[in-house]
């Protein structure tokens, strides 16, 4: 379990005054980007720059149960729900301040990418190691 | 069954070099618009700042088959999949230029939310009248 | 002179109610490509991903004289006022609905760029003369 | 002068590579937002959704020196060099990481607007008094 904590953005509403819900989305991937440098053998700039591999989202879900507005604090969990052999299945919940109810949640299912090749490989097993480390019971 | 065609922009892809998923699911909401703005009883625009109606997603499916570039042309296809009494079921499909197959889908289950109120609200009958001319059989 | 047309969109507004100003030059990019895929001698994604050439912005001022609002039609008009030897001076206003008067003018200095070497080159004959031909007098 | 640290996130390149410029200036509005917040009467958040005023941009002047990369880390600098009755002029500086040579500029005059009214007002004197207190001699 991983978490972190950010303010809603100026620009992060709609012309409705609620947090865009793609934008919601866009919050998970810096968790994403934040876990996996804070856990894995490189950060993900490195892997995506460097390794050339990532992962891109091949299945979503996500409920979204209290709007966001601009002011509100914004408390990310980023989870390992499952590790297969070329794919990776995190769990995300956004918790408006200190609230434990999350207000939205996603799973989001990620292939492990070789971008050179466009092809999901098997995940390298620094990182396999890595995300094992996390994996929810 | 409502359709638009868009090109990929400049600033749509991410540092993979491929579409950035939850932009994927903006060019989803432009559909929206356009299509709520094509066949509605008012723009899409007039519902929110107007009538301050609108319909924030609650829940959402999406699967992410093929990557999309900078220099591919977008085909969305928009449908109202089921209509609720204070709910429309979106469903959405994006193709790469003219094939067949969808690069991307997505389910999006969306609540008729009254903006002052900040709850559902059964939705207005001119607003029901038009969904349910385009409702898939 | 190049027109082009379009609303605003839903997200394009922050938590003023206004078009967040990144997102009017964001605008102005899409007026570049446009204009660039309409007038050059391929697209600007073909000229950035196959040429791997492209006009990154050096220079820029703005002014921003009247909000604009979901709801709005922006008409944007791109010009050519300048062409260096490895240098491109683009004018852009952007105008709110039908009104002559500019809501916001931007003068944006571009280099030419190979993208690969990183680096300021000559102008391409054939794109020099395509800009050429629309070069303000 | 403020300072904020934070890394270029995977979605602010564009096709090109580099951080999309408009971007960069999305980044100067987070660090006006930090700034006002941490060093005024209240937060922005507070100024805009409670108070109902803010800071639109009127006139913008930036220059791009050196492009900035997915894996970058930046460190933007916030500056207050003017304040006039009823508008501020704050200056940014963006570096790539360490590099005391800024990779872009901007100075943004901004007016101060009651949102209810979409007028431009004397600064509040709280306003005033906090930002004055980190005036650039």
């Amino acid at each position: 379990m991983f978490e972190l904590t950010f303010p809603v953005r100026f620009d992060d509403v709609d012309a409705a005054g609620l947090v865009y819900y793609p934008r919601l989305l866009d919050y998970c991937h810096v968790g994403l980007e934040d876990f996996f440098t804070a856990v894995g053998p490189c950060s993900y700039a490195h892997l995506i720059t460097v390794r050339r591999r990532g992962f891109p989202t091949v299945h979503l879900e996500a409920d979204f149960k209290q709007p966001l507005r601009y002011g509100d604090t914004v408390r990310l969990v980023v989870r390992v729900l499952a590790l297969g052999k070329t794919s990776v299945r995190f769990g995300y919940s956004l918790h408006r301040g200190t609230e434990p109810t999350a207000a939205a949640t996603a799973v989001v299912v990620t292939a492990y990418m070789d971008l050179a090749a466009g092809a999901a490989v098997a995940l390298d097993e620094d990182v396999r190691t890595a995300l094992a480390r996390h994996l929810e019971p």
